[in-house]
């Protein structure tokens, strides 16, 4: 490890590639040929996505693909998913050709507010603490006019800041509680700019008003955005939902509901039901250069909001017509960030026609609709396995590099049958122990 | 849209990409020229690539970076991540080695334990039903075998299967709810397997026993396993705790094990401080081949499970001891899946060794521990910007086609200053005004 004391980090990417492949492999050769195939032609190009973050070696392949036919509020879509699960995409291709034939999807933007917290502690007598609040507000505004002008030219910036009181949950703790508009970008940055100003501006003029004990923890954006939440909808009467000859319309439909109200009592359930609507929705987050970390603990933390980890999704059949539905946070950006910066991203935001942020939250929420339909209707009705296994099956041949015959013997024999990755491997050695 | 009448996931990977560029881009030409240099040269590795899923038009780049130095249970690791966030490698690199002066990183696992149900209505008698379950039991297992009897060779299996009935909570609602030992694999496809074979022996024999009304809504896996859960821990005296010249080593562990509390008690912090153990747990989750939606919608499900979403991480200070820890329920395999289909993925796992699934569980939580270290170090000293920006800094010049003297300057001034997205144009806008 001698490389190592000089740091790590200041090698150069040819030297950590080496270092690595000596230190951890077998054939230190093969490794680095590995992650060479990868490498880009594009000298400027591999540059780029070298800089994105520290110590990179290589490029990360993740399949971006795309399902057609979605329609939005009455426009037609092509989106992109940035996903390595198989059968993500044709699930998302058939809802959205399903619903497409049925009046489409619609959505509705309930909020955009974004959330960020200045955590600090203080001794002392409440009143006085408000008063100083109440005398420094206008001077954190004030303070963080460099970092807000850009963003309320774009009519964005700082909406409200509030004085919150912990102390019942945890001793001598509060909060500069701020919500924020930051309109087409994520926010992020401009968040914790901002709070980090408040932060500075709050503690050094807290002495000179009579305040000497307050001691800042932390400044830093909230990832829970309850009030950031778009809503994605289908209908259509019952009577046209249903394509399977093995189960009516109005079966279907019960069954349907049945699932998602299943969903919404039983957490075990609930988590993966909400785990396939995540399916689609990361998959269109990381393709248009979003943080899909933020988004997850977002939409979880939402689901539990009430106390018991619930359903995303909601289902209904009123006067014979069929509603389903999804409300779901999303602080999305489609400026800054590596929105601009990934080529593929930029590629993903002009095929949506460039849209705003909100435009965005209504495409994702959609794509995780369009899942969880595809999810509950394979479910009540197939089951899911049939669908998954058919291109899981198709990566099982490929990985014991079968020929065509034998994936052609393999795809017919696991037609009507169960099939796992060990009743794959078991076809295999016998069909060639034959 | 003729071509898509024909059907669009019928059309050659060429000529889909051609509909979408003429479909939505202003210059077709551009759009497939950025979509064709992220193709791999090697035809058969890009034919890998392109069946992970369906409609693949090109590959999506994240950048694969490594962390060295890492010390768990006394062994030496380097680790992967696949992810696009500046400054989660460079975090996971300095926690590393920090703590690998501080006797490093340990973990317990608490558990391996998956779980999968079938879900079903049923009207009439309870004692009757109980009956049949009785009966049917034995029966459930001989009908898996052959499913079974390769996980069995390896150690693994159907662990139990209970009859729950959950009518208080949804009219005629019953479950067999399954618990499962998968070994080395996540386990999904067997899961699914054996739970929809259950529903057939269940649905199929129940009749015969004199229960006609039974209707199987759905069998799935469950991706919420509270009882799959790795420990990763670290700790030493507070005396030895700070690198800081700015605070003492006992302030800064107040300081930090306030932090904790704060996202122990509070839901607005609680989900960005766990969305940050995220960063380092989804970055080796997809570096390692595994289902970054699945272990996301698992930890935040464990996050909410006792009524109010909290904190993964935990801090105390006791007779002169710093011990920071996390509890993270995480569903992992090391075979099946994509961990022997990318070749990126199995260059990873080599690189740790090619662990078993535990001792993957291990190192992902240590990955998502020091992040969540690095984070709250930051957060509760210099703030998360400057670090952030530092990195950011460099992609926003990038952007802005900086040249190599007007990054220098850039770094130059904002190295003791707030930026953002904003200041830095501003200032790019500025020197070029000049």
């Amino acid at each position: 490890m001698t490389e190592n004391k000089i740091g790590f980090s200041k090698l150069t990417k040819e030297e950590k590639i080496n270092w690595i492949a000596n230190q951890y492999f077998a054939n230190p050769k093969e490794a680095i040929s590995v992650l060479n195939q990868y490498q880009n032609s594009n000298e400027a190009l591999q540059k780029l996505h070298d800089e994105f973050i520290e110590n990179t070696l290589t490029n990360f392949y993740l399949p971006l693909g795309v399902a057609p036919n979605f329609n939005i509020n009455g426009k037609n879509f092509t989106i992109p998913f940035a996903v390595e699960e198989s059968s993500v995409v044709a699930a998302a291709s058939k809802a959205a050709k399903f619903w497409g034939a049925r009046g489409g999807f619609k959505t509705t933007i309930l909020g955009t507010e974004k959330i960020g917290q200045v955590h600090f502690l203080y001794e002392g007598d409440k009143q006085k603490l408000k008063e100083y609040f109440n005398f420094i507000q206008p001077v954190l505004l004030t303070e963080t006019e460099e970092i807000t002008k850009n963003m309320q030219k774009r009519g964005g910036g700082i909406s409200k800041i509030e004085l919150i009181d912990k102390t019942e949950i945890l001793e001598n703790y509060y909060q500069l509680h701020a919500t924020f508009e930051t309109k087409d970008s994520m926010g992020a940055n401009f968040i914790n700019s901002c709070l980090e100003q408040f932060a500075k501006t709050f503690k050094n003029n807290s002495e000179n008003f009579g305040l000497p004990s307050i001691q800042i923890i932390m400044s830093i954006l909230s990832n829970f955005v309850p009030n950031c939440v778009v809503r994605a909808e289908v209908s259509c009467p019952v009577s046209e939902l249903n394509e399977d000859a093995n189960i009516t319309s109005s079966e279907f439909a019960e069954k349907f509901v049945t699932a998602v109200k299943i969903a919404e009592v039983e957490p075990f359930r609930a988590v993966t039901h909400n785990k396939g609507i995540m399916n689609g929705i990361d998959a269109v987050v990381l393709a248009t250069g979003n943080d899909f970390r933020a988004i997850e603990a977002g939409v979880h933390a939402f689901a539990s909001k009430d106390g018991k980890y619930t359903s995303l999704s909601h289902a209904k059949i009123e006067n014979g017509i069929f509603t389903f539905w999804l409300d779901v946070p999303l602080a999305l950006g489609t400026v800054g960030g590596l929105t601009n910066l990934h080529p593929l991203v930029k590629f993903s935001l002009e095929m949506l026609g460039n849209p705003s942020a909100t435009e965005l939250m209504e495409i994702v929420a959609v794509a995780g609709l369009a899942q969880n339909f595809a999810a509950l209707r394979s479910l009540t009705t197939s089951g899911i396995q049939q669908g998954h296994m058919k291109m899981h099956l198709n990566n099982i041949l490929n990985q014991h590099q079968a020929t065509k015959e034998e994936k052609r013997l393999a795809i017919a024999h696991f037609e009507n049958q169960t099939a796992s990755h060990n009743l794959v491997v078991d076809f295999l050695e016998n069909l060639r122990a034959k």
